[in-house]
């Protein structure tokens, strides 16, 4: 946090080459956990701001954006998703948006910092309140030892980290998705975020790469929200049998009778349209977009 | 400019609530126009950079994004466009674009800040290279002024401006629309850099509303740069005749043997799938998405 001026403003350094900052009203919390630094902020403009390591995870204002995007485009393309899990995503967004969905039956959570939990349901009501739905089951630990010692399946999995850097790293790595792959089910669906395009490419490569050994079918999609650097922002998308287009059928989105602020058919198919900048970077490590 | 702990910034304070910085290596050059303060960074990151009383215009490293959008969106939807005027865009970059259109006879640019041009020449000749391709002419002089007095017409007028405030303010009302209807051919397209959908829709829906006076095609289309302030930036599309969806013919593209780092033909789509908050927001104003 720094005061200028008298005015106070969350500011976050990426890379050390980048830096933005949100003008807040107060530090309204603040403590060490055994993983990380935790901060939450009171904003007039963002309402609160919850950061890790002084990185920014989720503000109330624009949160709608990233918690569809990581769960509407896997559960509306698999045809019948009834058991997800989340790694990562203590604030609760992810599994609100997941619970939405009526076919599924379980929404299993693990998260690694009990602490990012406890403070999400006293700091961010409206996100956390995904941690109280029916069908929830929240356990922390560490998700990498969760698929590599679970007996359970899933059909969705979704990996809603932090930059990898610190406590994430093993999320970003191959013996992980060898496990998320063992864990999926014969038609699972696999989605993490998936970092910048501007400024992380290489990582895109790499995690596209891991992805080709495990999966027929893999892509990356983009969304944009006010809170992250560089302006897009990925997820990688992998699957053992659906695809994210042809898999989607319109009707089903609209008999569901829910309600989006980002999400629609239309822009789910067209946030796997990707720049050519893009496409250069990955050649060869998507599978072609069809349907 | 900033300096923290011996390093160097260019940071953009953008509507007293939200910034952004970049680490640059120094000031390259700093003046008071006329008109603004001009300011030019090094960078190792991102190249140099243009700022413009304090607002960060354009970079070597992501001009290519804001460049390629504003200009074959629509010359790729006009079926020949010849005559293409650019108000504002001093740096040279929309020009830059534009002349790679082989039907493209003049390419005329007319900046009231005849500083930008001159110190784009000098400091950014990968963007302002535009400035002297053949068939280009500069004319120094208020754009408002020019549309109101001139008897030429253009088949693509392009608004490269600067924000809503100070010396771009008339480049948003009503007057200056009147004028480039007027000025367009019967079949004429107008695009213009449309601001922030998180930060500004109530200017999204002002300017809709006087594009929908004047022309019977209105849209919004979106684009993701680094520099821009809050991930997403539109364009207004407004037209006499030609639907930027069904005008758009991707053998054409294919045909031009032209190359893109940003725009594609598939995102030339895409990017006029709005998400859900801006349709809300935009209710009523924009015309159907078909084609």
């Amino acid at each position: 946090m720094a005061a200028t001026n008298k005015e106070l403003w969350c500011d976050e350094t990426y890379l050390g080459i980048f830096r933005h900052g949100y003008r807040v009203t107060k530090l309204a919390h603040a403590e060490q956990t055994p993983f990380q630094k935790l901060e939450i902020f009171d904003s007039d403009e963002y309402g609160r701001i919850m950061t890790l390591d002084g990185c920014l995870m989720t503000t109330d204002r624009d949160e709608f954006v990233y918690h569809e995007m990581i769960a509407h485009v896997p559960l509306f393309t698999h045809p019948r998703p009834r058991r997800v899990l989340v790694i990562g995503g203590g604030d609760g967004g992810t599994l609100r948006e997941v619970m939405r969905h009526p076919s599924v039956e379980l929404g299993l959570l693990v998260e690694i910092d009990e602490r990012v939990v406890e403070t999400s349901r006293q700091y961010l009501p409206k996100t956390s309140v995904g941690l109280s739905r029916p069908g929830v089951r929240v356990q922390c630990g560490d998700g990498v030892r969760f698929v590599r010692e679970t007996s359970e399946k899933f059909d969705v999995i979704l990996i809603d980290s932090t930059d990898p850097i610190g406590v994430a790293t093993p999320l970003f790595g191959e013996d992980f998705y060898q496990q998320v792959h063992r864990v999926l089910s014969d038609d699972g669906i696999v989605v993490a975020q998936g970092e910048s395009p501007f400024f992380t490419p290489d990582l895109q490569k790499k995690m596209l790469a891991i992805l080709g050994k495990f999966f027929p079918i893999r892509h990356l999609y983009n969304m944009s929200n006010i809170s992250y650097p560089g302006g897009l922002w990925s997820f990688l998308f992998a699957s053992k049998k659906h695809c994210p287009l042809k898999g989607l059928d319109e009707k089903r989105v609209k008999a569901s009778g829910l309600s989006f602020r980002y999400y629609t058919p239309a822009l789910h198919r067209a946030s796997f349209v990707l720049p050519q900048f893009m496409l250069d970077n990955c050649e060869g490590l998507l599978s072609p977009v069809t349907g």
